[in-house]
């Protein structure tokens, strides 16, 4: 097995957060109350419900691969198409999980300058994907890297443009959100304009990468949506007995706007 | 549902050949051994074994998409690549098929002229492919269609520059041959030429699409990777009791060259 | 690999009927629509309509496990378990066909004498199956034989009383009905009582062993529980070009009470 | 979603020792060296290779499902069969993950008193399994768990015996050690007598159920077999940037007998 290369791990060489670490020393010791039945994960909730302004259906994991996957499987069918941009982290970096965890979809690739998709590609691409035509697998989810792999932005009204070309073809709007606080950073926008107000349908939302040690989110902001994501995360092995170990990450990280300053 | 566009239908709209039918009701009232065990099915081995000047497994099935998939399948695990031209069949026609059959294998698109993927083209993009490093799927197989998807064809010299590349980094080279016989009609050069001497490991041959109603054979020019076929070809229903059906279709197809003169 | 033991072969032996050698001989020189989009197509569709005394959805395939297998696989998640009986054809003869098409569900085994599943026992098991508990894999679909593998029957009461139990559950229930024509010959019901009258809502009903050569036509009873068939289909390598060599088959089988007469 | 049941509940609801957690507090601010090549995840392997007195290969993942699963997966194909008890951890607690992981191999449960499974019931079961017949799923591993989920141990020689009817058969061995340490105090045999030396080819040993907050090891006796298992893992999005977090746990588990003396 070769070493990883740099690229992929400048993101994680750094340690985590003082406050990560005492926010894990504290859960350990408090009430043991098993598979996410506890007050940390009840608050990592009411923290993005408050801080999305909406009421969100949320599940906690503890990589930005099962992140992504679990939320992908839960909108796209085995037969789906997920179009994302050439050099996403979903097609680049996480040796197919996200066709592992759909059974099978395929990631149509988009080139946009600066890692970013461009709606008018998106919207020429869709016209000739065959929908509804049983020999083509079919378009089924659009997903957004905020901030892109280049380390560029989307502003929320290119990103609005972009879920718009998708919506009216039926895809669901998904964003890996590794890098979320930074886009918010970047574009002053609230994290609600940033997202759902924008047409995001899902998020993967990531700790891992600013401050914390293993801590992601998945965000429904339909939770009618998230009803099978429970067994999907379970057997996939994803389901932590002590969930307060990654949930108390999260709950320290949403507190006092942290993931948005450590950003 | 949407009807089938007109050109894919093209291929599939003359009806069989008068000899195809005859060999089906011959074969109807024939011997009646199950699941392949019959002379139609031996007799086909035994002709392709002849054709291609050395003893191969075969296996027939009814569509093209059971070949290539379950071809692809035998050589490539679930986290690989399979490198194929941006309009090859496995990719646009045939609903994830390759992605359903392999666990989640991802296609890997390559740009050429005329349908032909360049063998600078795979060098380069297997050079950058990240082979051993666990964030990446995994280069696992090149995919050729000859005659191509644009109805041009690759010369044996050409196949083996293609298959040089590919061994020199490990794949499994794949032959989408159901239009081989266009091809080596437009080459001149024999069965064997075209496929193992240029370096092809397992082939899809197809009859459906030059005078058969249903009949297609997945080549292993070395029997000892075909291994697992028989298991895979069955749990994806594709075993039929009465494979005398397929089978003496394929007999009367490869008798007296008509594969060939039919092309 | 060993040769296929005697009992599975036992069905298989027969030839085909005239009827359905003519009948393939017809289609093949009749007119050339693909992928279904025929008269032979349309006919089984409203054979079937009239013989079940209601509109049905239905999609020729070729093989019993394919019709098995994309009829459950239609109705169960991958983390859903079918109840079916310990000899059900399903369990012990497709080689894990149903796990593959599913994406991994599993089959729960129930005992029973002569092949026949009691409702009281599938209601115990379901008792304690632990419904929305997300450690366990979910109660989705109930597979029942008729005739049975141990050449029983179900009288339509029977079937009722065990659809009761599992649609209060919430499951769906599928029947193979391979060698259903027998057991509606056997018990004098119609076939309308034999299946969804009886709580039936899919499925798989095979000529293969009853005259055919290779012909199974999986039916929803509730066209609506059928909108994604058609990719599942197409996806696994069972939608054939040339249709009608599969239709042909069924459309003879269904006329004339034949597909009871020959039972 | 109902809520988790006290009996799954129960092993997860006392906090973790302080020695773990003072060990993740001292790598989280150790060398920042990502998804697993750091000292921690090394010291794991050197430790778990003096612990079983050979060589090992050892993954650390993050929960007991993830770790049965991947076990699983890396020596089971998709149409495979695994015997375990009908009480079994993997049958009845995990969602049908191995399922999922393996995609769509079948668990064969066998009855035994005392969550133990008697020898002879497994010679028995294979000997009429059906191996190298295309129709029936293909017997492939051995899943024992010791101690099990009764509370009942099995000695050596028990294990011995067991593995002795499996490697006969071509079956490979697991063992779910989430409690191994307690079978081992309970035999008062070594880590080597309990597994390899009895025929254990692979090991989930878990630390979460026994003073862990989250951390399981996967350990391949012969390293030779763990080739892709780094793939598998990565895929399904359990390869950890900061590994140390996982790895730390187990390091401190191990060290000065604690796995032993805790249990």
């Amino acid at each position: 097995m070769a070493r990883i290369p740099l690229n992929l791990a400048s993101d994680n060489v750094t340690g985590p957060a003082p406050e990560i670490v005492e926010a894990i020393v504290a859960a350990a010791s408090g009430p043991a109350m098993p598979y996410g039945n506890d007050p940390w994960t009840d608050r990592v909730r009411d923290r993005l419900s408050a801080l999305f302004e909406r009421e969100v259906a949320a599940f906690p994991v503890a990589t930005g691969s099962a992140a992504n996957a679990l939320a992908l499987a839960s909108v796209v069918p085995s037969w789906g198409v997920v179009y994302c941009h050439r050099h996403a982290h979903i097609e680049e970096d996480e040796c197919a999980a996200p066709e592992f965890f759909t059974g099978g979809a395929k990631l149509a690739l988009l080139d946009g300058a600066d890692g970013r998709i461009r709606a008018d590609d998106l919207a020429a691409r869709l016209a000739v994907a065959g929908a509804g035509v049983v020999h083509h697998a079919q378009p089924a989810a659009l997903s957004l890297t905020n901030a892109t792999e280049a380390g560029t932005v989307y502003a929320p009204s290119a990103v609005a443009e972009l879920a718009d070309v998708a919506h009216r073809h039926g895809l669901t709007v998904h964003l890996d959100g590794a890098r979320l606080a930074n886009a918010i950073a970047r574009t002053g926008c609230t994290p609600a304009e940033a997202t759902w107000k924008a047409g995001i349908d899902v998020l993967s939302l990531g700790a891992t990468k600013n401050g914390a040690l293993a801590a992601e989110v998945v965000v429904f902001f339909d939770p009618q949506r998230a009803g099978e994501f429970e067994f999907r995360r379970k057997r996939a092995g994803h389901l932590f007995s002590k969930m307060r170990l990654i949930s108390s990450q999260l709950d320290a990280w949403l507190a006092e706007d942290r993931w948005l300053n450590w950003a």
